[in-house]
């Protein structure tokens, strides 16, 4: 007779913008944001969470809505939740929190998601460079499968897992943040070896009012500008978790997050139905609408026992994670190389993004072989379950890195032929990604031994 | 009665030194060291290689040998193997040459292997400005499972593999080598953005006449001194394939290898019991004396089907890779997340690099906590067979990376427990690797956080 | 814009009877059971299913419910689902019926499931001369976990199936079934090897109009008593699928259905959140109510061209399956095995179902070492995910089978050790399942070396 | 510097006889067979065996071999083995012996096996009555990968492991085995059920003195006939371990054996490169000489600690295994059932090995249609690493049994297919499996709906 249904903590309603839940989101980090929900340790409950774009891109024929998005308001979040041991007790500074995924999937009757690319004048993407334009690919789940009619010929199953998990900072914490964040957005591209075209995307994303959900505190509190202006962007992944776009954070998985505030103050969102390893286009993941079901646990003194601060204060930590025993099971991969030359044939320096840049390029360029326009590479290596590995990373002066793509995905044998591959035209995977012009005037970058 | 057995096509003999085997090493990549071998396409195979440090270090107690070892002749290399298909026409610059491992392992007898971190003025390591001394741990085989001595309370299976497997490149392909290289070592650390301690580990290592072997051509001949002048390290991984360290290239891959010299010229060597990704103490596999069983199949103009340049040349590819499908199989893992901040509390731009030094120093500072030293822990990481992964590397400013650990090589459970961890002394694992001293002045990175 | 969401086909309403039900469910299979539903071929719908005890078990302290079960009246199944092509022509016999299950689950908000085995008198299961108690256990679901107040220290990820997909059958074939099993029951069990106690089960239940449902054919109906009298009772397998209790038949999974008449008419039910091998208490998997989302194709003719019939007529055939790519990923096992002597000692000649017999009793008294009761080790491995293996069925004159358990189950390592066992009291695991008195009269086989 | 080899304790000569060996080999279990070598718990240890024909089946192409192989020969065994502590004391009965397989696979040089099926006269295999000639396929091993110039089109990694590891039986378990076995040879075929072709198979095998090896102790030696009239015969598995043919003991693996005897006396033999479950068609995994990497333990006491004797006596047990972590990774299965109604449509009750069987069949018919012979398939399905599973055994009167085939291993797929199958002739699969006359006069089973 126990309770066999998660509680719902969490709710959210698709039809109201996120400002107007009733359990109110927030998309900025700050110790200050109230808690919406409170749970007890061992407690089984569910988290609903909007999509990363907050229900702004629509599921039609047209990419303007990528072109125009505005990424001020990316990332509104569910909570933050309030969690207390058995007996009543608030989750400490210094504590562990144990986060375990025992179920998570889309909203039902809301079974789609979508993959993009920004244009590069409004955040871009990884290979931006190459690929200026804003894209948009729709994606259709039937049951663990997801397809897509801008990528037509293949079909996997996700490795559905949040792209945010974490607890609030403290105001110790978010100084930090917003220090070292100040400094690099300062300073410039100079002291930085990444080649130019990437350093054209922001450099980073400073606390900004415009766009800023704050959950619980509204635009008319007298609090709400000083914390917008010091309340963290939720892009990058940081000390507290946050957007830490693990791919394999599935079913199963367990997730040990420092806590710097009583309480912890748990936010979840930006939930995925499938990512491939590094999210390279940006709005890479195939980006939902979507709801976990979790269990807490505190682990007292936790931080201390198992986390070693790496850095000038105890702060500077990271979480921990345990992978769960549920993953689609595929045997059988391709895998591209990349080395630390630059498209240019410039070689860096044992820099592994330069290596991963070069394997992703090569990856497009071979599937763009087997009848996928690059763009259409370019979005499915973002969200398939690709694995993204640094292989060496010692080897003076070359980087390896490496991505693995899953064979089965295909409808089509994509691995090299001793046999001359079938003569003729190849299978021309139509129609394409949703585009729109690019209209910027930075400059593309040219492989200069292809001419397509 | 087809032929039961591999024909061995290239012998060791472990008593003698690399030049003095019968069929002579190489240790660098150049096009015009003969081959010392020829085999058809589809004949099954086998090459003997002896380990990456040809021999020099023992099976004993002293990391004497590791902290004087002289890098210029590592990687005795066996082979060019010239390659000609069934009807005795060799392989041809733009082919495709496929190799298949069919079996590998150490060489019967000699069941044992290494691995080291260099000293910080010879060579050191992807952690040498945390680890600057030479340390070294022995690792005995029981068939699949290896053990050390010096890093006691683990044991686990093999994912064998060659280090290196490459063609020999021409003699346009070793000129872009040998210039791309001499930059960055001319132009210095100021272009580059690592954070200074790695930075003095050497940035290239170019073409150097001391400790060369060229195969056939000993250096009485006329050729010797211009072709050793000339002649790549063996260091980096880079168009030819060459030394990827990609860990699971174990039996049943298949590596699609660019032919840029007429017969291919198949060289291989470096072979490692078990590595971890990125191989992070740089001697950090498990090195050892080994064979591969291999069978090759030519793709006629494979070059132009398959790859696509990326650079300024049509040599600028990369090679393809095939996983075989028996692997050891772990269901649990330990994930360590690395951002790119580094120990200085430094925020670096999209740094998949200095995101994975994070996330190794987190994972080895965690074992540290269950009785491992830190010594112990580097090389463990270095050899085991865990992942990293590059898990985002487009939320600025932020690089994600992630390191994943086999729970199951370990004879304890290193999860995070709810309930406190057992107090008292943790077991100490003694002994430790072995360690000479550091007597070089380069400062030690520190971190403040950490009083150990 | 396509539909993102499953059409629901057929609905339950678990506060209503099976009879009451918008769309009525059946229990028996017959051709002339009406369809309550038609799909198209390529569509993704859903169908609702209640549990295979009709909602008659409950979430109790008590296992008065299993031993008084009315057994006419299990495995009431939604449907028959009329499935056309997208001409809208309906398959037809000699047709292969290809369905995909995209996705499963528990009803949301009943995410609860019970395992059980019946009365000796009652249905008795697989080591009923073992075990003549009626037992139940509970198990509540946490997303893709499941634990039991009945059982602790375990807990695991649900491998989520159907226990019965089927095509209805044709006339014909209804015939060949009835005739056969009637000849089992009339002839009894002289011709029969298993050992006595389990001849002492029914050994077939012929058509019984006794808690017969038949959908759309209510008992006013002219025809009931006829269809009533002659429809197959749904407990074995049988040519057209049913209860075929394959446990890996997960998501992901396809299974090939011979069709036999006009539109195929499939029906499914019988949902199991977990079940081991054999299904071995025979209320034995996490029995619970579902839902099933489903994609059907017709591969017309596909009988001819892929089955061959076995027997006396072209309807003698076996449905085909392809198992799908998500499933718990377990590396560590526990094996068990058994030959085929019986409890007394007595040779029995290659009899795999002996042999899995003692391999199942093997296991369960290795369990009570650990601390479980004989009962709840009979509960947990009939329907935790342990693989039951047909290892030799050659070696006169012993099959041997093999019962493998996945170690990661259990709360404490069940590994034997060369250390001795923690002396002391092992844990005794309390409470222990619900469990009814037999007050029947049926002798217990005892394991002659056995006091406990 | 510890030894890194295995000390090499049972060497094998295949030049020579099994009796001319330096050290005999055994073909039968008797307590009073001389153990032949000695290791210490603890210690690594190489065993090499011969095949289980004893080198009487040649890689030729004739199947004479196997048509009038002397079964009576079969299985030389390599042991006993006496095994001591680390301190010297001899194991002892009532410990359990812990096996554990450190490494295995071919004899170098001698890189091949057969699968055969023997002549109904002679042995037979679990389908003989559809397939009574002697068949033979050779196979050739490239490193992990096998293939058949008698069976073309399929090649897939071994899963090696030995059929046969055992300790000695004491006299008293000799005994039990003796007259259990005695009994269904003279009681014949009328208490058993499986249908009437199975039991023309030999019901047992009895002691024998033709043929018998007894190690040390020569056919001179006074005790020899004595001996030889009360050894058991080693095909079925038994109490001790002995042939249990589960395929997945390979590297890795643990075998936890029971100990009768001071010394434990262990025994190896019958070395499979790979092997599907049940081994169906009785000579039926791919034979072949090899080797065992072993390392023992001894758990004092294990058998009371770990087992349960089931049956009349303390020695009626079976032994536990724990598989190891590295397998061939399959993804893709394709799944055949069975259900216990035998060819000529007759209901058996509950009845494994029938339902095993007609999966089987189907498989076979189903792998007719795609090229291969029905012989071909026979024999791959005996070898290739498929599995065999008890899936319901409680669902009277309908056992459910499933046959899963790794599709991987073919060189087309072997899915069922929406669109019609490639219409014109199938790619027939040639040349065919070595196959020599039946002279016998039993009557062949007739699929009476198959005219093939």
């Amino acid at each position: 007779m126990a309770p066999s249904t998660p509680r719902v903590v969490v709710k959210v309603d698709l039809k109201k913008k996120p400002w107007e839940q009733e359990q109110p989101l927030h998309n900025r980090w700050h110790p200050e944001i109230p808690s919406v929900a409170q749970v007890k340790a061992g407690e089984f409950f569910r988290v609903e969470m909007i999509d990363c774009m907050a229900g702004t891109v629509k599921d039609n024929s047209s990419s303007a809505d990528i072109k125009h998005a505005d990424l001020s308001m990316s990332h509104c979040l569910s909570g933050p939740i309030r969690v207390v041991d058995e007996e009543g007790v608030a989750a400490k500074p210094g504590d562990l929190l144990a986060v375990e995924i025992c179920n998570l999937g889309p909203l039902p009757g809301h079974e789609w998601g979508f993959t993009a690319s920004f244009d590069r004048e409004n955040g871009g993407g990884f290979l931006t460079d190459h690929f200026p334009c804003a894209t948009k690919a729709i994606w259709y789940f039937e049951g663990i499968y997801a397809y897509s009619p801008q990528i037509p010929g293949v079909r996997f199953p996700g490795l559905t897992h949040p792209g945010i998990v974490g607890t609030a900072p403290s105001m110790e914490l978010l100084r930090i943040w917003n220090e070292r964040e100040r400094q690099i957005e300062e300073n410039g591209v100079k002291p930085f070896s990444l080649c130019e075209v990437v350093h054209q995307r922001p450099l980073a994303n400073l606390p900004k009012a415009k766009g800023c959900l704050l959950g619980h505190i509204d635009t008319e509190a007298p609090e709400w500008e000083r914390i917008a202006k010091e309340a963290a962007r939720t892009l990058p992944g940081r000390e507290n978790g946050g957007n830490c776009d693990i791919k394999n954070l599935s079913t199963g998985s367990k997730i040990y997050l420092p806590v710097f505030v009583e309480g912890a103050n748990l936010s979840t969102g930006d939930m995925h139905f499938s990512q491939g390893d590094g999210e390279i286009s940006f709005c890479g993941a195939i980006e939902m609408n979507g709801f976990l079901e979790l269990k807490c646990e505190i682990i007292r003194n936790g931080m201390k026992e198992y986390l070693t601060p790496m850095g000038p204060t105890p702060l500077h930590v990271n979480p921990i994670f345990e992978i769960g025993p549920v993953e689609p099971r595929f045997s059988e991969w391709l895998v591209f190389e990349g080395i630390s030359i630059d498209e240019s044939g410039r070689q860096h320096y044992l820099d592994a993004t330069v290596a991963y840049k070069r394997a992703v390029l090569n990856a497009i360029d071979y599937l763009n072989k087997f009848g996928y326009s690059k763009e259409q590479a370019y979005l499915l290596l973002s969200c398939c379950p690709c694995e993204g590995r640094i292989s060496g990373i010692v080897d003076s002066p070359n980087a390896v890195a490496t991505l693995a793509i899953p064979i089965a995905i295909f409808d089509q044998d994509i691995r090299p032929k001793t046999r001359k591959v079938p003569s003729g035209p190849r299978i021309v995977r139509k129609p394409d990604v949703l585009k729109s012009t690019y209209d910027g005037k930075l400059p593309i970058t040219k492989n200069p031994s292809c001419s397509t």
